[in-house]
């Protein structure tokens, strides 16, 4: 069954408008017909299946016909605090991101971030947002990943439980510990953010300063992962620990 | 130091011709001069550090300076057996697998596998063994992982010490515990097979031959994972539970 966002609270129908994206999917891209079923979520992240009872060509009504509970977000609410990097790779690593189950990215310049957005920034980040939407939608999260470009001293003291930084040379160093440490320590409905470094890897001062603004470095294994693979491994680790193993 | 892989056995110098890939890239695309050094990985894994003694306009001799000890190989080898994917996210997949660590990748046609490569198939092996090789230079690997396209019984029936398929409908059922169940039981040099199915799914016939052929069905967590994006949290997950946790 296909999966639609609402930015609403569902009750026992849903009006649906042709202004509205999912109106447009469901209908004219889907073509749903009277008798199509379909879930939908609404901004509590509450999920229900519905059926497509009326379909003009302004507006359509579904009729909620149960509410599912679904566990499918992860138990910590997990932040990735990344450097956009070249070609399509930022996109894919949403979509990916967003599959693995991230609750909220945070996009924004390092010391040796090469990528430039400039006044393309607006234009990116809606982008994004909809690959992020789409992504969910596939997955069959529950939540729409929060997409946000800001300050590298905003960004890194934004609130948080527990926070890491990506550290290559932790790894070298054998030091590979510190991401369960952390992880095991987390307790469902906390914010855990990991920040990643550029393409260029971090400077020194930044991993000073990081330390200080509380991200402890944490090695994510012998082997040197590119910029946009770090954070998808990070969030299969994660997932590792809290779905697979503890059962949060 | 850039890493290069070499089809032969690593002595006290290393002769480089103009016929060879390494000469090409070392001397025409990076330029090196004497003095230059790298580390090269010979056919036994045995990985060095050479210093560029010798550059002529058709070969060029490098001195064997050391030999360094890495484990950056996972513990347990890992295959992955799939199914070719749309666009270019077999080419990716490809990448990051190797980044994450597999040991080989099987690519065979299942009951729904959409994409045929026909004619094409030698040219897209061509081009992906080239970009398995890539990336297990840029990651630092002491392996570059084996690619190979074969019908799916025999792909099936390759030799392995555990056996599993990617099943969501167990992730449904809440079945979660028997990825970490086998995982935990490999021991370090076995042959760890992982199989997952094409876009459209694997069919029950599948699921059941490939029960009689030893893979244990496993889910992957709540959320529903893409074809190209489900073995790479495989990967990632054995990688926690082998490198991070219990440091095999």
């Amino acid at each position: 069954m296909h999966r639609y966002f609402l930015n609403e609270k569902i009750g026992a129908v849903i009006e649906l408008t042709k202004d509205q994206d999912v109106f447009h999917h469901m209908l004219r891209v889907r073509r749903a017909k009277v008798g199509t079923k379909a879930e939908f979520v609404d901004v509590d992240q509450k999920l229900v299946v519905g059926e497509l009872v009326e379909a003009g060509s302004d507006s359509a009504t579904v009729k909620v016909l149960e509410e599912l509970k679904q566990k499918v977000e992860l138990p910590v609410k997990v932040t990735l605090i990344v450097s956009p990097v070249k070609n399509d790779r930022t996109d894919w690593f949403v979509q990916k991101a967003t599959e693995l189950g991230v609750d909220r990215i945070i996009l924004t310049k390092m010391e040796r971030t090469v990528v430039d957005w400039g006044k393309q920034q607006e234009k990116k980040l809606a982008r994004l947002e909809k690959i992020a939407l789409n992504a969910a939608e596939q997955s069959h999260r529950l939540k729409v990943p929060e997409i946000d470009f800001m300050a590298y001293q905003d960004a890194i003291n934004e609130n948080k439980d527990h926070g890491l930084v990506a550290w290559e040379e932790s790894a070298k160093e054998g030091e590979k510990a510190t991401l369960l440490k952390v992880a095991e320590e987390a307790k469902s409905g906390e914010r855990f953010t990991v920040l990643f470094g550029p393409e260029g890897g971090l400077s020194v001062e930044e991993i000073k300063g990081l330390a200080a603004a509380g991200f402890a470095p944490a090695g994510l294994g012998p082997r040197i992962l590119r910029a946009e693979t770090a954070p998808l491994y990070t969030l299969s680790a994660l997932s590792t620990i809290w779905e697979l193993q503890e059962g949060m």
